[in-house]
């Protein structure tokens, strides 16, 4: 049974394929976000601050960190990425207990972070890319962490899904040759949009249950690219959840202050056995009561959260019929 | 290539692999609605010609048409179904075009509705029970029709699913013998509710996928059963469905009329490469943005059949962003 852990100092996390969908959250991110890639500049880490307290009140098991800002006052992220990436790790594991995914394509900033990361982070990641591979995995080793491979490589991204599985076997066999086993390393076969590539989502079932079958890994995914560009992209996101589950996937990289897409998970795992008595869709079921009278998701998730887990019942106790 | 044609006068409705989801509409069944049953042993058929108008709005693509009342005046279905049954079935087929399910547990009801509705109706249903099977079996034969097969026996519902599965192909084996092809039975695998068996969602996708592969059979079954009992049930739904889908099955018994449910298999059926260029999600999304200004998602539906099925767009135009 493939199990892949990734711990904070105080809390471990089991990714696997009878465990509950492991929601890593995205948010810590300024990529495409000008707001807070400006206020990193500045210094000002408050709304990352907010955005890792919310997401962990909202469901997220472990919370991505991503420190690529490219700063106005020096534009080389080989010498700004390492510090800051340093400053917010120390920053969010100071104030939430969940383990990190350190995000980075700078390789120093990978290490400052794994560096001062404590637990057993999850790296984020490794491509098929040669010069990756050899710069990312000797790290990988060295820390003994976990990994995100994403099956890319030197010629680009490959629509063909057989091309995919490929670059992600060579990734598993070459982290072996590092000594790393395949139960740490975990692939995202890349989501297409389907607004763009009408088998997008087909692939991914059909990968996810190849890289689960034949190369015993766990999956992950940038979730929410499936429905870019698409009206109610929120409904594509909450269908696409569940059914990337049923086909094998085991965890995502996504925005969990989303209550559909926190729903639809929640029901997946319900459904997948994971989730023993129906205490967590019980308990977030309470939250979307909460919702149902006009509180926006996070402020109830964070209630619920606040209320030891108990969701809104605390708040009044009142329950809707479904 | 498995594909179940269910026909109405002048609409045809593939059940298939690779066709969308054929969303079987529910409600014309006074099974649990008092309201109804009495209004029908009155002769009232006003919410049987609302159900199917609405049905058929929201998405329905069958119509499912039950005449189970237990009559005060006369406690004898022999004698009360098939009149209701013929009644309900002209009517019906009078106000839409969508083709049949015959839904009765009484023979002479079946043969009744057999005889009157126009095109390629599907029965619904036969059991692995001896009885049903002979008594059965024969109709579907001499009206070369379809059937919904329930994987129930002698024995009852077994919460084990290798005898399912088993009874299942017994009854395929059975159609065979009477000259019944495969590709007319579709298989209703029996979906517990997961809250009272953890196992009920992984048993049902993995008969379903055993279904397909070993015995070429399209498939079915009451959704709702699901989540039966639980809070927030609709969310259940809303997830299973996808995942059923996923799981290879090609239809459900259920109420269109429910927003939630009916998103997640537009979705699903756009995910799967089901809906060319997107173009029913995108008018899906129409009546969305309808329903998000504040017009109930039936009413919001027909508006959008009204206006040719382009949806909330010729009620004004606007978009929400996603």
């Amino acid at each position: 049974m493939t199990r892949t852990l990734v711990a904070s100092k105080s809390k471990t996390v089991t990714i696997g394929f009878d465990e509950p969908f492991c929601v890593i959250g995205e948010r810590i991110n300024p990529t495409g976000r000008k707001k807070l890639a400006a206020e990193l500049e500045a210094g000002d880490f408050s709304t990352v601050e907010k955005d890792a307290l919310e997401q962990v009140a909202c469901g997220a098991m472990v919370l991505d960190v991503n420190a690529g800002v490219v700063y106005n006052s020096n534009p080389n992220p080989n010498e700004t990425e390492p510090p800051l990436m340093r400053r917010m790790i120390e920053l969010v594991q100071g104030l939430v207990d969940v383990p990190l995914c350190i995000d980075s394509s700078v390789p120093a900033a990978l290490e400052t972070g794994l560096s001062v990361a404590e637990g057993r982070p999850l790296v984020n990641s490794v491509t098929g890319e040669e010069e990756r591979l050899e710069a990312i995995l000797p790290l990988v080793k060295k820390y003994d962490v976990p990994v995100v491979a994403i099956s890319n490589d030197d010629t680009g991204i490959s629509e063909d899904p057989e091309v995919r599985f490929a670059v992600a076997k060579k990734i598993v066999e070459r982290a072996a040759d590092h000594g790393i086993p395949a139960h740490d390393i975990v692939v995202d076969p890349l989501v297409m949009p389907v607004g763009a590539m009408a088998t997008a989502g087909r692939q991914v079932f059909t990968l996810v249950r190849r890289l689960r079958e034949e190369l015993g890994v766990n999956t992950t995914c940038g979730a929410s690219n499936i429905s870019f560009g698409l009206p109610h992209r929120h409904g594509i996101n909450a269908a696409f959840l569940p059914m990337a589950i049923t086909a094998g996937m085991t965890s995502a990289i996504m925005n969990p202050v989303r209550q559909v897409e926190m729903e639809a998970i929640k029901a997946a795992n319900f459904l997948m056995n994971n989730d023993p008595n129906g205490g967590e869709w019980i308990r977030f079921a309470k939250v979307l009561d909460v919702v149902a009278e006009g509180t926006p998701f996070p402020d109830a998730a964070r209630a619920a959260q606040a209320a030891g887990g108990r969701g809104g019942g605390r708040r009044g106790g009142r329950r809707r019929s479904a």
